[in-house]
């Protein structure tokens, strides 16, 4: 694993380093090479707002509805996350604050191929929106040509400004060291395989990341209130992601995790995913018995997982016990899957504990905020002693002088 | 500069490796090595809460006053910032929301030698302690056993858990792996030379991190309106922290860059620390004649200084103009040296450019928050066949199924 690290690392410094020097040229060759097309300009990677609108025109009206719908909730509740700049002035007359900008220009990588998901637009694109983002550059591969309908309508219906049919470490380097066509991009969100995931971190610094995304996970406590069957098909809908989503489920009933795990079989049987979602149960699935919920919530406050699903009694009772997760369902009537579409939270979550210092994405992703201090004549007299002294202390005279300029100094100019 | 980078990582990730697996011993063992110290107990690395005291009470008491007057400004100025837990409900009973949590636990990483500043023990602790974080660890080298009592009795006022005398990349590893006596934190903050750089991008993951810190630097617009020395004074002031710290001044007025420029050499010439003024100025500094005040924000905003210093008629005008900045100093009264001190706003500001994306080390670094859905029996079955509808698209039929028997199936335990 260690080996195909750093392997992995290797190529895509490369992948970073040719398309830096090389531009468009650079990310034509590698997608050409990567996702098997025949391109010949760049111009050809561009996909424009027609094509999005028309990929719209074109969905079954019931999908189209339906991510209408999503979109609009998905935006009244990241509305919510809105910054607003503040200041406050001291008896002195000292003005201080906190300006709040959105980012001039954000790049969103969707994943290509069979796991092109139009809500990861919805999702990605939003927040941004929301936050008043200049301009929001999405990247998607296409690989042999095919291109999703779905993803294109969702970025159409969200006000995405400009599509580019690139996938991989050649798209994260072309966002952020800009080409000829592609201006650079100040932050770089969504998420990707590890090649994506390799490219984002060694380009943080250059521009902004949102997380380096890992499998994705979910805990799930139930005191045993809940049909089996629901948990059981909660616990596949987890695991159809990818062999290396992780399932956890705790119960402080021995029973009950016996009668979810007799339903999975017929289950997991009948199931387009079946084998994806038997590999993943199979290799990273567990069951816990827990003594009380208090051990089960203190586990899982330890894992930090990506989902919790809260499946007790009064699941608000229990919310401010929770100190580390990327989002919570709570009660049986609220599946991850509600939230993975439409509820109106984010679904770009942190993984592997991450949790623990990160938070879903949002808007505040997509804004940054600046300190400002106006002092007044007065004011200032009354800080720069302060500050000359601390200064002194610190063996920076130069800042003393500055702070005590203000107090002394003739004004030549006044 | 390649070659010093990449021996440097390799080094690096050396001290890291040795840590992970050797714990106090090995941090010991570099501590020894790279600070020229007798240590043989990890215990003699650990300053007691009763040293801090003292050290405070050492303290010459205009130095006491000072860090305690700059203490309650910067706590004021923080408390704005606290984030709050919110809800919100839709038309069918559906609940969702965003819960605020500080940290658990986190690690404020302070220079040591004759870089060693108390102000920097505030700018870090301040904003973890308004935050709530449940532990604050904070380590700073004491090369030659020489520790500063200012540095040790600001984190006595601001109330530091725990300090450990480490420093460089064995720090960082001890933070963010933990050993036998330091627990691991969840988020490492806080300035560092190239090596602490270094390893905190490479523990960014596992821990989360603030940012990555380059070179000190300030932009500095005039029209002129300002006495010269003062300029001239405020230029030195960030020259002397560093032969690779940046200055530019830009002014719409040639004249007026010309004073400032003939006040410097004397004033150079006075200066305790006038040999780094004078390298950092000679290498790095630059005037700028703007056409007029648009163009010399627009030059602003496109280099993202961490310092702005607008030292222009009106300055609150032009705040509105600002997209890219760390901190932003309006008007002559407000000299940078005031907000490194004790204005209130934070001196932990991005730097090299990455104010694009990245905001001013703040109470928000110490928060983080999970999004949660609690929905109603009603409000499930009215979103769930949206969502089922988007998963089948996606090709993600167990999410649908997952969704789809909230509203059809039997519940066996209602």
């Amino acid at each position: 694993a260690r080996i195909e690290y750093l392997e992995r690392k290797l190529k895509v410094r490369q992948i970073l380093e040719s398309v830096l020097k090389g531009g468009d040229d650079a990310v034509v060759q590698w997608t050409n090479r990567f996702d098997a097309r025949q391109i010949t300009d760049f111009s050809q990677l561009c996909v424009r707002q027609e094509e999005l609108e028309s990929a719209f025109d074109r969905l079954d009206v019931t999908v189209r509805d339906a991510l209408e719908t999503a979109h609009g909730r998905i935006h009244r509740y990241h509305v919510r996350q809105q910054q607003h700049s503040w200041s406050m002035t001291d008896d002195d007359g000292n003005l201080m604050g906190q300006e709040v900008r959105a980012l001039d220009r954000v790049g969103i990588y969707i994943p290509g191929g069979r796991a092109s998901y139009p809500s990861t637009v919805l999702m990605t694109a939003v927040p941004a929106k929301v936050a008043g983002v200049g301009e929001i550059v999405m990247t998607v591969p296409a690989p042999e040509d095919v291109l999703n309908d779905s993803v294109l309508g969702a970025a159409f219906i969200t006000g995405v400004d400009r599509v580019f049919t690139v996938g991989g470490a050649q798209a994260i380097a072309a966002l952020a060291y800009g080409t000829e066509t592609i201006s650079p991009v100040d932050k770089i969100v969504g998420p990707g395989n590890d090649y994506v995931a390799a490219a984002k971190r060694l380009v943080y610094g250059r521009v902004g990341i949102d997380m380096i995304a890992g499998p994705s996970e979910i805990l799930i406590i139930s005191d045993g209130n809940c049909p089996p069957l629901w948990t059981a098909i909660d616990m596949c809908a987890q695991a159809e992601h990818d062999p290396s989503a992780r399932v956890i489920l705790i119960s402080t009933e021995g029973a009950y995790l016996d009668s979810v795990l007799r339903e999975l079989p017929q289950l997991v049987a009948d199931l387009e995913r079946g084998e994806i979602v038997s590999e993943s149960l199979e290799k990273r699935g567990v069951l816990i018995r827990a003594r009380d919920l208090d051990e089960a919530i203190a586990l899982s406050n330890r894992l930090a997982p990506e989902h919790l699903q809260l499946v007790v009694a009064e699941p608000s009772r229990w919310i401010g016990e929770i100190r580390n997760a990327g989002s919570v369902f709570m009660g049986r009537y609220s599946p991850e899957a509600l939230g993975d579409y439409c509820a109106g939270p984010n679904h770009v979550l942190p993984t592997a504990g991450t949790a623990r210092f990160t938070s879903p994405l949002g808007v505040y992703d997509f804004q940054k905020r600046f300190s400002y201090i106006d002092c007044s004549k007065r004011g200032a007299a009354s800080i720069a002693k302060v500050a000359a002294i601390i200064a002194r202390d610190e063996g920076l005279t130069a800042h003393a002088q500055s702070a005590e300029c203000r107090l002394y100094c003739k004004e030549n100019h006044e």
